[in-house]
């Protein structure tokens, strides 16, 4: 028989660390590019990036539209089922910060330094 | 560099399914025994289960005392910490209610039957 608990069927789509790392990007960060993604602390590797932004798309939580063609390139957000998830995601970095020693709420530095770092060219 | 941000932080601790239906049964349902964590919807595995239940006293999450020798057996209880968790399984619980068709909230009933199928003894 398949659990109709609620918290088991949520935990179904959002019970995965990199799922919700995106949606943290995207309604916390106002992320919505590939390479934004890209440029996270946590270093999230291209085909794990792939893979959930496809299965939030399959899920409603996120939708796309091309902002450029050849290549094309797509632009992420997030639908209104999806944006529901601020509320817990907003409740786990409280409890992050509660609990967890060294955590600390990125500041606007922070993210300039990720993206500056994003953006060097290799060696 | 390790990522500072709390919400990454929490979950790498709960950012997974079966460590977060281990803390529902403790603090939604007040289950204690491994038994009774055995006898749910989703049919957890044993050796998950243990491996659970190890990772989430690590954690600092839960604590066990011993109700019985030979064999031993323990009662698992939320630590403090463990306790904070709650409004975070309760926004999931409401955000699977009102995303995901098909779900309800278990009720007396439903966790009754399940015990009752537990007990019965194997054909």
């Amino acid at each position: 028989m398949r659990s109709p608990c609620p918290i088991s069927n949520a935990l179904d789509i959002i019970g995965d660390k990199w799922t919700l790392l995106v949606m943290r990007d995207i309604l916390m960060f106002e992320k919505s590019q590939y390479s934004e993604f890209l440029s996270s602390w946590e270093n999230i590797s291209t085909n794990i990036l792939a893979e959930r932004l496809k299965r939030l798309e399959e899920a409603g939580l996120i939708s796309k539209e091309p902002y450029q063609t050849n290549p094309v390139r797509y632009r992420y957000s997030a639908t209104a089922a999806g944006k529901t998830l601020k509320p817990i995601i907003r409740a786990m970095g409280k409890w992050g910060l509660k609990n967890i020693p060294g955590t600390r709420t990125p500041t606007k530095h922070d993210l300039e330094s990720l993206e500056i770092r994003n953006k060097r060219p290799s060696p």
